[in-house]
């Protein structure tokens, strides 16, 4: 096939006619598809079913000296702070087991910041004229949001294939009014990307010149693969302890996309100074989190091996989507030259960089024939993409005959936006 | 028997000595006992031991529409808020589920007027340089830290039989720096009192000169009678609404004491106004609360009657708790005239006033003896009881055979520091 920047004007009219004749047969179906969030699948919640019906014996809900069903213990039953720093390779002093959403966690910690203050601010944010923070992109809308609501000052960072562009990094650094990062180092949302040591090491090695810079280090896909063994990763509370930036970093994780979202358990995790700090903090907000949810969540995994075995049962449903999602790009535009994707190896997302210009139109087009994509620009601060090129695949939650459907009806929107650029149309 | 004011110096010399033999009888027993929080006892968790066990079939989960083992439905189960609507007494609409700790509902509330501001917020409370909270004490100490972490001036308020002294709350919310007040309408931390008809109205009918004034409406005891009938209560919402003051109220309410502390539903209830506003915020913060705890709240009480019914459960393991904290308390010190102290007829606490200046004393008397008490002066602003009086009593938790003992500990201390002060020993 040859890239339509080989093609004579006539070739492009011809493609874009057949082209249009595709888009009219993918309207007359009618479809009602979503491919929009990274949302389990009802088949992936059915994993998890026996957290709906586990038996509890009432002498059981005494453990390591804590009763679950009564207040107290404000980090968190001991036996599920262990498996989460397990998991994590972090130290058990260093996890604080909260809510059932990590985004809730993230938030807390943000607002603190504001209110309070961190535990090196010399001020609390909210006295500052002038907060900003570095937003790798693409990236979780969700994050964007959180600290658009609080009023900070959104900076673009260029993601890479192994992690934010640190050269660009290191230099927005130096100026004091930047007081953080958000990163998600492995498959990360929406590229898939796994951030490489060299990476890491960078990061935790920063010299910010803000006293108070916050890494929000969300490590959401810790144990995400859908293909090949469990990755092992770098833990970043020991790398920024080595690095001499200790209290530098928050990281966060959840059982969110493993048993039940929004109905599992979530964590942030910091050195033994910033909980010393936030203890105090938190202890005003809440007595204890929920500590029976912990408990059905310890008792049904038993260790963090418990957890990776169970993602093999996940991988096993998420592979054949995205096989799906990226032989339907081969298939159908791989020659073209008017995309480029992500190929993960884990988390929840395909990146599509479709030609600069179009990715709203794409949005508009695949609505138009009935199929709800992620907004476009939803993956840059303040839902901006600069070159309005960004899309976000999410194949999780729609059944695999589903997705095949709506795949189809993306490349044609693609393909019809492409045309239309180049044709001037 | 004489009160003490009517004895002479050798009548309370001798009194001072035969209980200071008592005191050293009761150190003598190496009690280890602890009256000082309200936490409710291990028969009483018992009480809903069946929720650790439910069955819940993965045909149930999705109910109107919604399915609580996946991500969204910010406001929580439809069925979860109609039981809460129908306890309250307020609109389906009015009500918002939200984790397991109505406390961290209320620290969120008073976050985001600092960090947001509040619908008719002229300016968010984090730019103001004073913000003043007016604090009904003796009162709740987790309310008054949550004041006071955010750095508010807290202003106490008299508490009467029938809630806070309105005549002074009148003349204080004419400041506009005051911004709010803290209010436990029925059987109120600590004293037990349930807020009269008239005094609600009042507080319903304010005209604060802070536009943003917001009322903290802390329903924990709604349905906690332990003596009698379920006592109904006015809706806060439709009266502030009635008298022209729709936004002015949040109220909060929670099962930590219906089910399992910390591990139970909590709410919290606004106009629909204020809903529309906090829902724009709430959704940066978190995308569902734990919807499948909210399922197993609504499939063991099916609906608000269901709550009260097994209220009476727990109304039988708490009354003969307070019998003997009241009988050992007439018995032991009625006729002395050193003390005053609640007669509650629900909630969780019997509110204490010792002679003034003795509080403190009575305490470490206590603790010296085996005894914990919630501190001295933990229930007003700042932990700083004026007249250095009022102690908590919290007898929930103990089993009876113990309370027996620490109520025979406390009423010996609360002689024996009276009759120091008297005697200025």
């Amino acid at each position: 096939m040859s890239t339509v920047f080989e093609m004579s004007r006539d070739e492009l009219l011809s493609l874009y006619n057949s082209t249009l004749a595709e888009y009219a047969e993918c309207k007359a179906q009618n479809l009602n598809l979503n491919m929009s969030r990274g949302k389990p699948s009802r088949e992936q919640l059915d994993l998890s079913n026996d957290l709906l019906n586990m038996h509890i014996d009432p002498s059981e809900t005494r453990v390591d000296g804590v009763e679950a069903r009564n207040y107290g213990e404000l980090m968190g039953l001991p036996a599920c702070r262990r498996i989460f720093a397990e998991l994590l390779g972090v130290r058990y002093e260093e996890v604080f087991i909260g809510g059932s959403a990590s985004l809730a966690m993230m938030y807390d910690i943000i607002a603190k910041a504001y209110t309070h203050g961190l535990l090196h601010s010399e001020v609390k944010w909210a006295k500052l004229d002038r907060v900003k923070f570095l937003c790798p992109s693409p990236g979780y809308d969700r994050h964007f949001a959180i600290s658009e609501s609080f009023g900070m000052e959104l900076i673009t960072v260029p993601m890479t294939d192994c992690g934010p562009d640190m050269d660009v990094v290191e230099e927005l650094i130096k100026d004091p009014d930047v007081k953080g990062m958000w990163c998600v180092p492995k498959y990360s949302n929406p590229v898939g990307a796994v951030y490489d040591e060299e990476t890491v090491q960078r990061i935790a090695h920063m010299h910010p010149a803000a006293p108070d810079f916050l890494l929000m280090w969300d490590n959401a896909y810790c144990v995400h693969e859908f293909e090949g063994d469990f990755a092992p990763f770098i833990d970043i509370l020991g790398a920024c302890r080595e690095a001499g930036n200790p209290d530098m970093v928050f990281e966060f994780a959840s059982t969110s996309k493993i048993t039940f979202p929004g109905a599992g358990i979530s964590c942030f995790c910091c050195s033994e100074a910033n909980m010393a700090y936030m203890k105090k903090l938190w202890n005003v907000q809440i007595i204890s989190y929920d500590k029976i949810n912990q408990l059905r969540h310890v008792k049904y995994f038993g260790n963090a091996s418990g957890i990776i075995r169970h993602m093999k049962k996940h991988a096993a449903i998420m592979k054949p989507k995205f096989d799906i999602v990226l032989d339907a790009l081969t298939r159908e535009i791989g020659g073209l030259g008017i995309a480029k994707w992500s190929r993960p190896t884990g988390g929840y997302f395909v990146s599509l960089d479709a030609m600069p210009g179009c990715a709203k139109r794409i949005h508009a087009l695949c609505k138009e024939a009935g199929v709800v994509m992620t907004d476009a620009g939803a993956t840059f601060p303040y839902k901006r993409d600069p070159n309005d090129s960004n899309l976000r695949i999410a194949p999780s939650f729609p059944p695999c005959d589903e997705l095949v459907q709506a795949m189809q009806v993306l490349c044609v929107c693609i393909k019809l936006a492409a045309l239309e650029k180049l044709l001037s149309i």
